[in-house]
């Protein structure tokens, strides 16, 4: 098997969306057996205990801890004469981890014999991090039972067919993007936390991402918020897209194997799929079906009032005020100009009190403010702004608050106010 | 108030375990209304925002998230001339921290006009973290509402009459003991963990502690293993005690108060109460009732085989089969003396597979080894070990497996055997 080979189609990506094309997928599995039957699966080698064990902890993420599909609790490792490949997949992602035979002067892996098999995940994920040797030697039957050896450990489990795991998505229109590492972990951290936790409305729980013009938009709302950022000139061929949502929940776990360091993540979009393919690993994550919001017209785009803030001093406001409001469970906090130019923050408990805060202005103009918001939704919101002022833009009680950083035009959070009595 | 004026009675250590006597515990908190109504409530101080932290921290460790006693959601704070005192209570436990006023040339409080209040817990613990100012203002109505100033901040909240609050245990009977902390730390830590977990017995949820001709001993079991400790020479004053016994959760609030640092902790023990003196802090427990089963006679004395064995390498073995024995649910691991003088550790999960390993020991003398334990209470065992050799005595298949550090003959773990087919 080598990993060309996987790129014919992906049952399972099928699998849960078009019941009608189950039978043949179990065709062409089928299929796939019989052609490989026993020719090269007694994989046998001797591989590095750190680097078996960081490619083993990448996949797993991807598994899941529930499955139905008792296979997808399992790792593949396939090992052809270059490479030994790791693929983890819970059907919504799939996690790919490649680790070269030599590189460079470093062996990685002692090759006796090239093949794959799908170990149980959990359990090989633990005891990959536990085991006492610098090398591990893994032995493969032909009934798929795998022997690992490390000093005087001897593990003998039973694998599964490495034929009856699932091919990864066929990615094969070569859409593709390339951002940089921090440009994607920043972009997504603006976003991110903006999806609906609703699952009655699915396609808010995911991210939209638009691309045009060169101009790469991330677009997030919970239908009370909306966190919008952009990026322009990105490096992109033949490719545009404007309804292209990933689950918030995919990104999260994305985020958890984006390296910090600066390094191209290239970015291909496929089908039902988006893929973002970093150093050795490969992320594949389905995107979400239906049509994302239409919220070009709810951003306003001129105001009443304008306000600028010193950030930190606003989040550590808000911040407070967010301690007494949620003692009512409301998390209300209003906002008003008073005469000396300056804003003030209050929060109301009923039951235990009042806090009451003056925050010096940089900037103030336009009509006087009176409004009332979440302040988790805001602390959210000015948790992701680097810049050391912050600008606010109303346009009265009831109409949307823009949130953005003074000095960056490429990032802009909305919140709903409050209809409040007084 | 005055900080002696609380050692009375505390009525809410009677008030959950002898119903018949809340009524007179009423008619003493009304006396106590009565004769302190208004005369020193208006509390008024400036504080040093950092140090009121650390004592709110320390105290908040006490406050129980849900208590059907509203005051004791809340913190007393009570200033003298010389010192302010910080009380918070669970009724079960009870943590007293103390701010003086002065410590050498540092200003830690300026006092304006002593005074008693009970602050809203949490939200104060919270609130306090995230103030801006270095001193923060503290004012008191007669009404007992609070007014806090940091910097532009004003924090109006209701606070609750002082009165009300219960006082501390009394612990006028001075029968104590001094303990290094680190000794009590390391005490705690190697018996705590086999405490039962089960309320259906609820005296094995505690650490029995046991004071005779100055040997202080721990005993804690499960009825499945047991860890006991002892210290000799213990510094102690007309005191010795058979069955007093401490609640396992309470010691583990402990333990996040000790200091790591070496210093003397005097502990004092009255009635149904134990009270550990930290520098500034006071940790009160209350003892469980009934009797602690007597676990002399479980304990062997002598051995049918012994064992010498790396700690670390050993510990490693039994992690690595825990992970295969907790496939099955059943943590069952066995241990097999070879011919060669070696041990064989080895677990089986049936749908999994088979871990062996092989063991060096560094001294083996009797009859040869064939039982199986719990792994999971072997690895609890083990980690309290710091001596590099380890020493297992056993009596046969079915007989108690002692553990314990070849050095240290102060520290004894008893583990049951299971009992398996073959």
């Amino acid at each position: 098997v080598h990993v060309d080979d996987w790129h014919i189609t992906n049952p399972l990506v099928h699998l849960s969306r078009s019941p009608t094309t189950i039978t043949n997928k179990l065709y062409s599995i089928m299929r796939q057996i019989i052609i490989h039957s026993g020719s090269d699966l007694p994989l046998k080698l001797s591989i590095l205990c750190e680097d078996l064990n960081t490619a083993v902890q990448q996949v797993s993420k991807a598994l899941s801890s529930r499955t139905t599909i008792p296979i997808l609790s399992g790792i593949k490792i396939t090992a052809t004469e270059n490479e030994v490949v790791f693929v983890a997949s819970d059907t919504d992602i799939s996690i790919q981890s490649t680790l070269p035979i030599k590189q460079g002067e470093k062996n990685n892996v002692k090759l006796e014999k090239v093949g794959s098999i799908v170990v149980p995940g959990k359990l090989f994920t633990d005891m990959i991090r536990k085991l006492p040797s610098e090398y591990v030697d893994f032995i493969v039957s032909e009934t798929f039972q795998i022997t690992i050896r490390s000093g005087p450990v001897e593990l003998q489990i039973a694998g599964l067919d490495p034929e009856e795991y699932p091919l990864l998505p066929q990615m094969d229109k070569l859409q593709s993007l390339v951002l940089h590492s921090d440009q994607l972990i920043t972009m997504i951290k603006r976003t991110l936390f903006a999806v609906s936790q609703n699952e009655s409305t699915p396609i808010l729980t995911g991210v939209l991402w638009q691309l045009k013009n060169d101009t790469l938009t991330l677009i997030a709302t919970d239908r009370h918020r909306l966190s919008t950022t952009e990026i322009s000139q990105v490096k992109a061929e033949n490719i545009e897209f404007t309804n292209m949502v990933v689950s918030g929940k995919n990104l999260n776990d994305l985020l958890k194997l984006l390296p910090e360091r600066d390094s191209w993540i290239e970015v291909v979009i496929a089908n039902n799929q988006i893929l973002f393919k970093l150093d050795q690993v490969l992320f594949y994550s389905r995107l979400l079906d239906g049509t994302f919001p239409d919220t070009t017209r709810i951003i306003p785009q001129t105001f009443k009032t304008e306000i600028v803030l010193d950030t930190k001093a606003f989040i550590d406001a808000v911040d407070r005020a967010y301690l007494l409001s949620r003692e009512d469970k409301t998390n209300i906090v209003r906002m008003n100009s008073t005469e000396d130019g300056k804003i003030e923050l209050t929060s109301t408990s009923s039951e235990i009190g009042k806090i009451k805060e003056k925050l010096d202005t940089f900037a103030f103009s336009g009509e006087e403010v009176k409004i009332s918001f979440n302040s988790k939704y805001m602390i959210d919101a000015l948790k992701t702004i680097e810049s050391k002022q912050v600008r606010i833009g109303l346009t009265g009680q009831m109409s949307p608050m823009i949130i953005k950083p003074d000095q960056d035009e490429e990032l802009l959070h909305l919140i709903l106010p409050y209809r409040t009595s007084n």
